[in-house]
């Protein structure tokens, strides 16, 4: 490994798990422009290993959805910018699961559209991962139907230490990111968050193989991660009030909460603003653009919080660079790195 | 023109534009198979045409969002589902238009999202159409910002007349189809709609160039169109309760009302049960299947209903044909009618 | 009865029940003033009778909900308001019903909250209505338990036709009126509706003996109804947007819309700017004044649109007459009315 | 005093203010039984004095509605239930304040509910208070119009620490209680909570001198109290997953969410189920009682979440005693209590 990278190696063991953002003491100090390789494991904490490990018996609440870190970034401040670059996200086993699970699902009752139904059946399905062909295997459970998907690793989730004195359970997405579950959160896309505790004690987890649109039945294909990320700050410039998503073609705002319309308008609200920003615009006339050019992947419609992204193609934004290029910086060090492992 | 083929032009006088779906005599009686040579106007009724032209002042409520049609297909019966097929949606003029309108869009406070703010700036913007290289060109109102969007022609309005005694303003997108807004609306796709009253009773309209997913502002890149549909029948089979696109390569549902999760509910739901049908698949195993490979690609949510699709690519549905191939034979006579034009 | 008053009364045959506001020609013409002695029918259609009656067997979509009328009122024209004073509301029968129906009510999975549970079981309950008491007895179906609750007679259905070329189902509450389901809608009020036909074309009907405020399931215990109302025209004068209400002891603006947070937006906006043009207050006066003295008794959270009602107290309005004091002559008039009978 | 009461009298100083539920040490420790005679500022922390003093200006943010606690209630363990029971709330000074606040309302472009509205005016209101007379003055800022309203006072803000690892703002109202807004928390009712954490950790705050349904605005007439509450334990039984209110006359369970109609769905079902367990009725039997005889009274449509309230008379549960009868037994210790001042 060069010496020019900093690398960080970093599996927890299942007691240093963390359960939520805020609260919980780092569990290591980087610098920024570190290279971090992680470990995280899925969402059951590996507990669901076949179609009889039915989550509500295997897992207990509210110990789900657990996540690797946080990690205090050296001289993160309140009112600075986190930029975690994602450079490899590899499934750590050849296998992986979904399930449904008890009154959680967008098109099942849940405990806060609440209604008089039983629960939807709770079922495992297992998917084979293959990781040279890039693929997952879906098996139906009362069929012989099975078909192949493309392998398409992210991150469900991962977010800073929120402010006003506030704790999130993992499974809750809002302005300090969490499990936002966005299927652009791949390798190659850099997340933005606003710091809003010394150090921005950021942490992620939740790895999925793939993952559609809403994460409609509330799981992805969740699998344990071998991640790679760097880290770095932007010191001061403009709040980043939302987790904003960056990739070599588009710059991204989120927006997480309910109903999906707001959602909907945090994201594109805030893009609206940040383009305006960006090219000068007058803030009508970013409007008008983004409504003619803006694109809407959906994240989730199951979460506490859903989450919608608000996505701008760079062919907009002619010689625009956002956050000082630090993008394009991170970029060439996960290169650098990944050609140097 | 080949014999094999029913070819109907029509463009309408103003005076014969609708304003509903529902409650309006029939334009035209067509036999099922017939290629229609259509011309829409804009949302505008075409007047708004410069930056000067307000459309709250050189429109008038609620003559807004004129539809050519309805058109009487011979021999659909409540019950039947109708399949229109879009084999050319071409802009009719070198320029466009959008804007803002008074109390109307998703980031404003409009007449049913309530609030004590003044209506933000009615403003419109004009693009250049090149119909040969086929972008449109904003340009900024504000600065001199400009830049070049790729032509996507798409119909923002298509629908059938309403069941249950009902009319319903063309701005409305509900189970009969109407403003859906939806970009997946371009040629080379058919989209079907279940038959409320005899003769179907089909219009559309609202030619876009191009839009963003949302609709954000609540209005598209508007244009006056020539547009060349295929309408069949596909006589019983089971109901089709809300609109559903084909293309080649993937089929969706849509979902029309507020609040959006709803919307998306409603799509996510019909294709779960289509899908668990198309593919003899238990009806939580087509849930699974959706959750991990499922598209959800917003239409509008500025509408007096927000508009969700759900999409699954055609890979994942193996030797499927959907409603007996109409598709497929629609596609094939808009070839040989583009082969023949 | 006195040479002072015109009195019609009507008993529709079944062939003449509407189903829709709009698209229906008038049963009758009727002057500003008239008292219309009325029957109306269950929103069953009175088909269901006992419990072993389940609406969705004995009743035919969309013959659901049947309305008296719609009455042409002479000389009312686009602009107007109509106003129509309960001057009593009396059940016909000496029972009534209720019933869960599937897919239908607020704890449910229903055709717009879509999800993959079966409906809940569909039962039926029929109540005891004593006139003389004033009460209606509740029976447990599943146990032993009764207990009685006091008769407290409203309208669930009344409404004008609506504009923009639009016929609603009788179902449906919105801008027009319609299934608004609200408990305040009992004798001794005046409903307020802006005319958007010539002849405004009001019909009523759906008549509970009482109803839990949201009306939970999806019915209210459902009564045919001798009712007695009267009809004056308030010509010009601001528009009248949304119904309002208005009682001896208070005014009342309504909006039905989804989600539920935006009926309460579209009607505390409306009483906000109507108190502050009566009480000649900034709006944000206006604003402040009903966020400490407001009431927003919830009318239904069930129907195709939710309908919220903003109130004030008359007691903070001091001097204030609304409607040029339509109410209090309509009370008069059914006062006279009342001790002539 | 009595020896039989145990009183314990606490005003914090500005220091000990807690600004979030959980994640704050405990001020005092408590016996179950314990009258507790507090004193709590208001929402703006006392900071607000005059129509010149701003809350944007003369508050910082996240030092915002302030509560007094946590106390630490000897013997609570997660899975019983807290008791706390309101004896008096009183005014501690003769005026009290309201004001509009930066995207923040029911009526205005918020944060959540994100806009390109600028803000609407920031403005302040100052009641009189009246505590003779029991009346609050209102007095409009840019009329001479001012009005009386009857005074009775209750706390916007009471909660215990969440579970899960969480830690929340005072201002947001979630399961564990919190900025909830219901008008039903006066003297005289008593709130149950679901234990999280050892010694429950409950805190108040948020005095309101009155507030209208929904609290349009975003703030009530803002007061600091002298509170006295009873705080008791139900040991095990069945779970409180939402907090409840019982008053002499009462039952009502609360749901916090949004949108508003999951709100509602929460409290109702709630209700339903809680209703059914106490007179052994069959749920859909339960369901259909609270259809006709529920009340709906709103809390707020303006925090981080929303607040409904279901609410049943015990006219409808006769014979039924709830909690082991602990609000009774709390109601005669508040008796007992101001006999003896």
């Amino acid at each position: 490994m060069s010496a020019d990278l900093t690398v960080v190696s970093y599996r927890p063991d299942p007691s240093e798990w963390a359960w939520a953002f805020g609260g919980t003491p780092a569990v290591r100090r980087v610098q920024p422009g570190t290279v971090l390789e992680l470990y995280t494991e899925d969402c059951f904490g590996g507990r669901v290993r076949g179609v009889d490990d039915l989550p509500s018996q295997v897992c207990e609440f509210p110990y789900l959805n657990p996540v690797t870190g946080p990690f205090h970034v050296e001289g993160a401040e309140p009112g600075d910018t986190l930029a975690v670059h994602f450079v490899s996200i590899e499934p750590a086993r050849d296998w992986a699961v979904s399930s449904t699970f008890p009154h959680f699902g967008a098109l099942t009752a849940t405990h806060t559209t609440a209604m008089l139904h039983p629960a939807l059946e709770e079922r495992v399905w297992v998917y084979e991962v293959d990781r040279e062909r890039r693929t997952v295997r879906y098996s139906a459970r009362r069929s012989d139907f099975t078909v192949e998907m493309p392998l398409d690793p992210m991150h469900g989730t991962v977010g800073v230490a929120p402010g006003g004195f506030e704790a999130r359970q993992t499974i809750t997405p809002d302005a300090h990111g969490g499990n936002m579950d966005s299927p652009e959160l791949r390798a190659g896309t850099t997340v933005y968050f606003g710091v809003n505790q010394p150090g921005a004690l950021f942490a992620l987890g939740d790895g999925h193989c793939r993952q559609g649109e809403g994460e409609l039945c509330g799981t992805a294909v969740e699998a344990a991660m071998d991640t790679v990320v760097v880290v770095d700050l932007v010191k001061g410039g403009g709040p980043t009030l939302w987790p904003r998503f960056e990739t070599d073609d588009a710059i991204m705002s989120t927006g997480s909460t309910r109903p999906l319309e707001d959602a909907y308008r945090i994201s594109q609200q805030d893009l609206v603003t940040w383009v305006a920003a960006e090219l000068r615009l007058d803030e009508l006339d970013a409007y008008q653009l983004l409504s003619q050019a803006g694109e809407a992947p959906l994240a989730n419609v199951v979460d506490p919080n859903y989450t919608a992204v608000a996505k701008l193609a760079k062919t907009y934004l002619p010689g625009v660079q956002v956050y000082d290029g630090v993008h394009e910086r991170l970029r060439e060090t996960g290169r650098a790195y990944l050609s140097q492992r």
